[in-house]
């Protein structure tokens, strides 16, 4: 730890630190930072922080964040209530939804199963998808999960109580090649799978 | 900006973004992980950064932040009070203190003069540096400025009104490769300056 000359400093620096991919140094230089920034951006950074802890709501439906019960995309009475998108947490909403290329409604998990960090079903919202898919007019349902050991435990864990649903279609989405990257440097295991899940090439 | 689902979430991220370094993406993820952690953690941050901007002062000696009116430096019966280390701000300090090669006292100047920033001599604490080095009894002054062009001009400015007082030893820390630098990736100018400055290799 710096050895700091003010307790105020040392306090702040030691909270900002707990931040991800913020170190001693770095939380240092944001405190000093604020410091030297408007008496009022300080007051505004703590209240936001606050604020985001007290205010932000989980959508009772999808587990998306949110201000009011349902979400933004579950109210929305344009979205294709027929297909579930199956993602890890937010961010995923997020990063799916810039691309506009789908329209359906999400289901949250908020994790992965994994035995090695003692996250098991019960930590997630698995149980309520299920009775999601059962309840709701659901066709597809699209895992879009990384693609980890983690996350195929548990795509392969939630496929197999969505047996009972013969005509249930249930898809992952495609693992190959990004657009724009080398093949001569793609991992093995990537490379692989864009050769056996290879598509039509439209004529 | 990001379309986020949430105001409070919206509004802790554009928060969080004006820090220095922290972009759009890493200020969502800091805010996410906000989200993750216990309650108390979010209390915690936003009560130091409130606690920070309004309890800290600056030891009104030399500058530097403290909790009290004069800093622990400051108030140090060992400390060489004869000697007085220029630097432009605190962090300067804590990277002279982590050394242990230093025993005197600073002065915080709290930047360098800037003409292109529009930071003059007055924004600075300059006027009280030079009546405390006429005040106090000070024998050596030494910058430890950045070697840049703005740091240069302030040293020269500060050093013409110290010329009143001939007894007064003014010095530079030393520029040159840095220990376990290569030679071959030195710039020219710190090159040539640790030519220039060379010192005798003891026997």
């Amino acid at each position: 730890m710096l050895n700091l000359p003010s307790k105020s400093l040392e306090q702040a620096v030691a909270q900002l630190s707990k931040l991800p991919g913020i170190g001693n140094k770095s939380a240092l230089r944001l405190a000093l930072h604020i410091l030297k920034e408007d008496e009022l951006y300080a007051k505004d950074l703590a209240t936001s922080i606050a604020a985001l802890r007290l205010n932000v709501k989980y959508c009772k439906k999808c587990h998306n964040i949110s201000d009011e019960e349902l979400c933004g995309i579950c109210k929305n009475p344009v979205r294709d209530i027929n297909t579930l998108c199956v993602v890890e947490n937010m961010s995923d909403v997020l990063a799916i939804e810039s691309t506009g290329a789908y329209k359906g409604i999400y289901h949250v998990l908020n994790g992965v199963i994994s035995p090695l960090q003692g996250i098991t079903p019960m930590d997630l919202t698995i149980e309520h998808l299920i009775d999601r898919v059962h309840s709701e007019d659901i066709n597809e349902v699209i895992f879009a999960l990384n693609a980890s050991l983690d996350g195929d435990t548990t795509a392969f864990f939630i496929r197999q109580q969505l047996n009972d649903i013969p005509e249930m279609k249930v898809t992952n989405i495609a693992r190959g090649i990004p657009v724009g990257g080398a093949l001569e440097y793609a991992d093995e295991l990537t490379l692989g799978r864009s050769i056996s899940e290879r598509t039509n090439l439209s004529q």
